[in-house]
C-alpha cells in the first residue's frame, strides 16, 4: 500500500468518455489498496474558451480577475471526475485550492507555491476517500485566487506529493513516456525506462515538452520520484529520479527546439564590460538568453550572437534598438530561420567524444552548424530550421543504433 | 451617499454586450457617490450547460459535487463583470462565497444562509472599490461549497444587504417592475410604484415570478427595502416595503398559475380525523397543498379536493394509491386542466366585497368557478385552464378600470 499522487492533463479529461477512462485508472489504483490523490487540469479547450470570453470584454483585464475566471476550469474538471467516480461506486471528494490550503505568492498568473496545508487531504484519505484536487491554482495571503502559470498542474501534483510525503507522483499525459527523440519525427526513437532529474530538465528546456521544468525542479529538490505515462495506453512509463542504473546508455535523448530566434549584434566596440552591459539590459527586461557566442569582428570590434525564445523577439529587438547608441553596435541581424538540436545524457560527463560524435553525424548528412553550446550533460547546436528533422534523425541514428 | 446592493440575473449578463450594459448601471450608481455591492447570477444558459455536462456523466451525482460544479457559473460572471468595469476605468474586485464568508447550512443544492461575515466587503468598500459577489452560493461548516437552490441569487442579495446594513437592495431583472397583472397577458396591466412585502409574497406564490419568496421573506423579516427594476429599460421600478401609501388601490394585482393539478378523493368515509390523515400523509412526503375543498358526498361519505404543484403530481398519486386501503376512499380524480387566478391586495381586508366583485367579473364572461380559497389579502379561484387568459383580463378590467 502506498500514497500515490496522479496528475491528468486537459486532453486526458476532454470529454465524458475520457473522464471515465481516467476514472478507471484512478479507481484501479485505489482498488490495489493505495491512497490516491489526483490533480486535474481544465478539460480540453476550456481554458482557451474562457480566455476568449475575457478578451471579448477586456483584452487588458487585470491578472487577478483573469485568475478568478480561469480557476473555474479546473473546478469543473474535479466536480465532473468526482461524479464519474461516484458512478463507478467509489468514495470520492473534490477539493479546490483554497479548500486544501494551497498557499502561493501574490503574483497573479504566475504564482509560486509557498506552502500546502495537508490537513484536509489527510482527513479525507483517513476516511478512505479518493481525493481530487484542482490543479493550476492557489490562494495568496490576501485570500485571493491565483494561478500558477505554465506547467501549473504538474507543479501542483509534485507540491502535493512532497507535502503528503507520497511514494510516487505519476504524471499522465498523451505520450507514454520520455523518448530518446520525438517519436513523431524519429521513427526508431526508443522509450526510456528511467531518466535522471537533470536529464529531464535539460530535455524539457530543450523543447521535449513532456514535463514542465518547474515540476521537475521541485521533484529534484525534494527527491520525489515521478513517472511520466499515458492515460490512453495503460503501459509503464518513464521513471524520473535521482540516479538511474549505471549500465544505461550515456546519452538519454535527442531534442529539438524550433521556437527560437537568433540575434547578432555586429560591430560592438571591443572594450571590457560590453557583454555584461548587453545581457544585463536583457535580464532587466526579463528576456531569457540561451546560447551565447562571441567572436572577433573586423577593425577592433567584436560580434555577439545569442538565441532567445521567439516570443521575446519583438521586445528584445525594441530594447536593443533603444539602446543602440549606448551599446555602440553597428547593426543588428535577426533570424528566425534557425533551430536547436541537442543531445542530453548524465553519462556524457564521463564519456568524452559525445560532442564530436554529434558533429560527425551532422557532417555526414551535410548540415552546417551555426552555433554550439555545451554543458556537463548536454551538447546543443544551432542549425538552419529546414534541416531540423534531418538532423534529428541523423544524430539519433548515430547514438542509438 | 448610500450603500446599495444590486442584483443582476442571468439574462442581464448573458453576453458581452449585456455585461457592458450592466457595467454602465453599476458604475453610474458608483459615480453618484454610492458604495455599491453587486450580486451576479451565472450567465444565460451556463447553469443549464453545466447540468447537461453532469447528466452526461452521472445523472444521480451527489449534490455536493453538483454544487462544486454549478458554483463555477457565478464565479465566471463576477470575473467577466470585473473585467468590464476595469475597462470602463473604475476600481473593482470580484469575490466568491468563501471569500466573503457566506456561511450556509450543509444541505447541498438548497442551503440556507446562516451568517455573512461582512469584513472583507467592508474593507474593499473602504478602499473605494465596487464589490462584485458570486450569487447563489455559500460555504458550509465543512468548508464545502453549497448552492442556495431556486431564487438563490435574490436571496444572496438580500442577505448581503441585511448584513451590510444597506440602504436599498435593487433586484434587476428582465421586467421593469411589479404589475397589476402579467403585461404579456393583460394589455392594460399597470406598473405598481410600491407594494408591501405581504402582497409581494402572495403574488410570488401565485405565480407572478418576479421575485422569489425566500428573498422577500428575508427582506420582510429584516425590514430591508427592495426595488424590482429592469436592467434594460433604465426606468424606476417597484419598491417593495412594509407599508405603502394609504391612498393606493385596495387590490394590487391579479395573478395566474397554470402549473397546478387538482386531485379529488371521492367517497371518503365520513369519520373524524379523515382530513388530518390525508394531509398529514402528504406533508410527510413533502407535498405542499394549496387550495383545499371538502364537500359532502353521497351515502355517508365525503369528497376532498385539493390542488398541488404539477411537479408533485406523480408522487402524490403514488402515495395516495399506496394508502387507498387505510384512507378508505372510493376513487381518485386527477385533473391538470385547471388554473388558478387570484387577486391580491393588503387593502382588501378593509374592503368587503372584493371576492364578490371578482366572482361577478368571471360570471359576466361566463367562466365557471371550480374551487375558491381566500386569505386576508387574497382571493383565489380555480377555473378551467383554457379560460385563464379570459379570466385574467376580465378580473383585471373590473378592478383597474
Amino acid at each position: 500500500m502506498a500514497l500515490i499522487v496522479q496528475k491528468f492533463g486537459g486532453s486526458s479529461v476532454a470529454n465524458a468518455e475520457r473522464v471515465f477512462n481516467v476514472a478507471q485508472i484512478i479507481t484501479e489504483t485505489y482498488k490495489q489498496g493505495n491512497d490516491v490523490v489526483v490533480v486535474l487540469s481544465a478539460q480540453g479547450d476550456t481554458t482557451d474558451d474562457l480566455i476568449e470570453k475575457a478578451n471579448e470584454i477586456n483584452p487588458s483585464a487585470s491578472k487577478r480577475e483573469m485568475d478568478m475566471l480561469l480557476a473555474t476550469g479546473e473546478q469543473i474538471s474535479i466536480a465532473l471526475m468526482a461524479m464519474a467516480i461516484e458512478k463507478l461506486g467509489y468514495p470520492v471528494v473534490s477539493l479546490t485550492a483554497w479548500q486544501i490550503g494551497m498557499q502561493t505568492s501574490s503574483s497573479y498568473g504566475s504564482a509560486r507555491i509557498n506552502k500546502v496545508e495537508a490537513r484536509r487531504i489527510h482527513e479525507e484519505l483517513d476516511r478512505k476517500r479518493i481525493v481530487l484536487v484542482a490543479g493550476f491554482q492557489g490562494v495568496n495571503r490576501h485570500h485571493d485566487i491565483t494561478t500558477l502559470g505554465r506547467g501549473g498542474s504538474d507543479t501542483t501534483a509534485v507540491a502535493l506529493a512532497v507535502a503528503l510525503k507520497a511514494d510516487l507522483c505519476q504524471i499522465y499525459t498523451d505520450v507514454d513516456g520520455v523518448y530518446t527523440a520525438d517519436p513523431r519525427l524519429v521513427e526508431d526513437a526508443q522509450k526510456l525506462d528511467e531518466i535522471t532529474y537533470d536529464e529531464m530538465l535539460e530535455l524539457a528546456s530543450l523543447g521535449a515538452q513532456v514535463l514542465h521544468n518547474r515540476s521537475v525542479e521541485m521533484a529534484k529538490r525534494y527527491h520525489m520520484q515521478m513517472e511520466v505515462l499515458s492515460s490512453f495506453s495503460r503501459k509503464p512509463g518513464t521513471i524520473v529520479k535521482e540516479v538511474v542504473k549505471v549500465e544505461k546508455t550515456y546519452v538519454s535523448g535527442v531534442a529539438q527546439d524550433k521556437k527560437i530566434t537568433r540575434i547578432a549584434l555586429i560591430g560592438l566596440e571591443d572594450v571590457p564590460g560590453m557583454a555584461f552591459r548587453v545581457f544585463n539590459l536583457l535580464a532587466k527586461n526579463k528576456i531569457n538568453v540561451d546560447i551565447i557566442l562571441q567572436s572577433i569582428g573586423r577593425h577592433d570590434t567584436k560580434d555577439i550572437s545569442f538565441t532567445i525564445d521567439e516570443s521575446n523577439c519583438d521586445l528584445c529587438v525594441k530594447v536593443l534598438q533603444e539602446n543602440q547608441e549606448s551599446l555602440k553596435f553597428d547593426h543588428m541581424d535577426v533570424s528566425s530561420d534557425v533551430a536547436k538540436v541537442s543531445v542530453v545524457g548524465a553519462g556524457m560527463v564521463n564519456n568524452p567524444g559525445v560532442a564530436a560524435t554529434m558533429f560527425e553525424a551532422l557532417y555526414e548528412v551535410g548540415i552546417n552548424i551555426r552555433m554550439i553550446s555545451t554543458s556537463e550533460i548536454k551538447v546543443s547546436v544551432l542549425i538552419d530550421k529546414e534541416d531540423t528533422e534531418r538532423a534529428m534523425r541523423a544524430v539519433h541514428r548515430k547514438f542509438f543504433q
